[in-house]
């Protein structure tokens, strides 16, 4: 995925712009989500194996679900080692984003 | 609104900031809501007449649900000036969100 756009106070967002970021930000609209983010994010070298990030007070299915949802938005990948899924924060889609809400650019 | 949150590298986030910011994606999370808001955001001193920033394609209603919705997760003001209402960016708000996905930090 090519990481968008322009800060958001370079002009108004075309349509297609908006649609991206907007399913990005979706990504992390709902707290457990944003706290299974949090939890690859802030793991060494923003990589963790889903064995150790699935306890967030919810069931299994509901972690995958959420985790292929942050898959879909770009925010994680994902490579199978073995037994066990690991996570990977894309920084490129992150850096995309926060640069877009930084008024200082 | 206090700002929230340490980097997301930092640490798992607790369940209370998880829940603010959660909120304040999803206000980003609808691609018409973030075409207005880039248009606030990109007006001169990132304040804008409601008059200004209506024509994208929706009814007025949806327009003022959205604007709403932007200035209930602290993303905007507003004030009203005579006949029209001037939306304003809030700049902690937006600077926390783009910290906050700051891998640099």
């Amino acid at each position: 995925m090519v990481p968008c756009c322009p800060p958001i106070t370079a002009g108004e967002l075309s349509q297609a712009d908006a649609e991206r970021m907007a399913a990005m930000f979706k990504a992390l609209s709902d707290p457990v989500r944003l706290r299974l983010f949090s939890r690859v994010a802030s793991h060494p070298g923003g990589e963790a194996c889903v064995c150790d990030i699935s306890d967030v007070g919810v069931s299994q299915p509901t972690v995958s679900h959420h985790l292929k949802k942050l898959r879909e938005a770009g925010l994680l990948t994902s490579e199978r080692r073995g037994t066990w899924v690991y996570y990977q924060v894309a920084p490129s889609v992150l850096a995309a984003m926060s640069a877009m809400l930084d008024l200082r650019t």
